[in-house]
């Protein structure tokens, strides 16, 4: 069991402070506390974004981990503030879908935290990372536990996370989710989704090949491939298959058999 | 009291290996320090956005804090190494005002600091944040006083960080002084600069809605709020105001009542 | 000695979960281990990138430290993982040539790792920095010696990375290295190049200063300087040479006696 450690996913960006100050007050709640930032790059108010990032983490973190989720376009509204166990980790976000992936993939239990028994005083309406999340966070990396701190909640809100879409027997809608800093498009599609013989149309390209690494592939090629986060990718070797494409998170794709 | 932990607040980016080498340096030096980014992307040689940017943090941090600010334009040249303790906490900067809201909000000493006696050697004219900040910065964390490492210095330089300016009876002339990652602009008004009622004219916008949290505006709604800093923000809903109003640092404002 | 000292030098970028992840795995399989980012906007693929990165960085950290770098086009094909002992440091990396300047500059030893014996199962194609690097960086952080780990490797990879050329008595041909956050344009010069008179042309400029400092220059003056990583660079004073030049990484520059 990791005691103390903490990972951060936020779209706070890097050229604020909000990002540091959240440190400070998670270690001035806990000196011990260890810190990892997933990513603080996450669009704007984008919780499939961060949901998929925290997704592709999450499982590679000691047990206990604290993994808190700061994507928040309703701060300062009366969206509830929760915890949730799950995978022997510990979950800590606004209760707005964006642990939507832990949520499907495994057993959970969830709270709504009381925040107002730890919240920094006075505290704002707009920067909950700071007054809010940080101290539970804080505490949670402490030991104390979820039900210390709220109480059970059933109906938190879930997510839509777009998924394939059968059309008919031959065909299978998909979309594209993320785009990597390689320019890798990140699709909804699982290895599952594709038959051993498969073209895949998006933005005008048909693409027919699965291959094993990007060093197998053609210069110029555009291939299909098993990303590291479970879903397919489309690739290309040594270049953006975002840009060659014209792709991006929301574009439509087309599986036929 | 903290022991060892140590904030970076710096124009470096992080696109060199300019702030990976400071944080090697400190670690040979004090090798159970610990190193919390405050921010990176201050603009190149930008006083004014770091010394907000360290106003912002340092509160919030654990007393005994090494607070390293090294936006440092008149590097290899006569400036001066400062150290000064206030609030409880060590500042450690170039002589060039970026402490300058420390030296407003707190009693505060100050110290020019024998360089010489900590340096790496060679020293270079270029990165003194390697050679000079970051040795300095370890001492300090392991609890050598400023008064060990240098001498008093009363006449230390300070910045001039733009306040708004009072035009007549019903006019209070402000400016635009940081645009966040959101679009927010952060202006240099406090909340007691503002009237019960009033209208803010900012890049031909009329402003007259003093909103408690973003969720309480309606879309496309640009208004102003409390920021997080203590300063009166521009602000609209899951959008830029930045974008929207065409302003950024130093875009005048007028309060009229 | 330090122990559990990472450093990670990547061209993952920010903005995806690569880098957190990789953390993660290293804290799995070595709970005490203490990571420090170098830089991981390293362009894509770039070689010569990192490895001056790397070279401008590892000197300052202390001995023990494991220096982990993941720039791999090769990944998911035969290229191999390597670890080189020099310098009382140890180095982790493709076996691509990207730590072509430590084998430059020191005795080293270089072993092939046999990966399948530590690698995460299942083994991702396209994400060794996780599967294969950040266990192997938390197995030599906790003392587990290169021997034990892989094969001594006599035909390790080597870099080019360009060196000036000299074109006849009086004239040297040399190129920009790299463009810094600043705009200062690191050079393949070093002070040794420069007679005691000289003139460097590059971009249409003619370049004839050696200053010390930047703040020896004058407004708007575009000069050289022996940069902090040992080679000459070409900067202005709070401007951008790279811009005022036109000039980035591949740039020639001819130094005339």
């Amino acid at each position: 069991m990791a005691r103390g450690l903490i990972t951060l996913t936020t779209d706070f960006g890097l050229s604020d402070h909000y990002v540091g100050v959240m440190k400070g007050v998670i270690l001035r709640h806990n000196p011990a506390a260890r810190i990892v930032d997933l990513c603080h790059q996450i669009e704007p108010y984008d919780l499939v974004g961060a949901a998929l990032t925290l997704a592709a983490s999450y499982p590679y973190f000691p047990e206990g981990t604290v993994h808190l989720v700061v994507v928040d376009p309703g701060v300062g509204a009366a969206r509830r503030v929760i915890a949730a166990e799950a995978a022997g980790s510990l979950f800590l976000a606004p209760d707005n879908g964006v642990l939507e992936v832990v949520y499907q993939r495994h057993r959970h239990v969830v709270w709504a935290l009381r925040t107002e028994e730890f919240a920094l005083q006075p505290t704002s309406n707009t920067f909950h990372g700071r007054d809010v999340f940080a101290p539970a966070a804080a505490l949670l990396s402490q030991g104390t536990s979820s039900a210390q701190l709220g109480a059970l909640l059933e109906d938190y809100v879930r997510l839509d996370i777009p998924r394939p879409r059968r059309l008919d027997a031959e065909r299978l809608e998909g979309s594209v989710l993320k785009v990597d800093r390689f320019g890798n498009l990140i699709t909804n599609l699982e290895p599952a989704d594709l038959p051993p013989a498969f073209q895949i149309a998006i933005g005008g390209a048909r693409i027919a090949a699965l291959l094993s690494s990007y060093t197998a592939a053609a210069a110029g090629q555009v291939f299909a491939i098993q990303g590291s986060s479970g879903y397919i990718e489309i690739s290309m070797k040594q270049a953006s298959a975002a840009a060659a494409l014209g792709a991006g998170p929301g574009t439509p794709l087309e599986v036929r058999t």
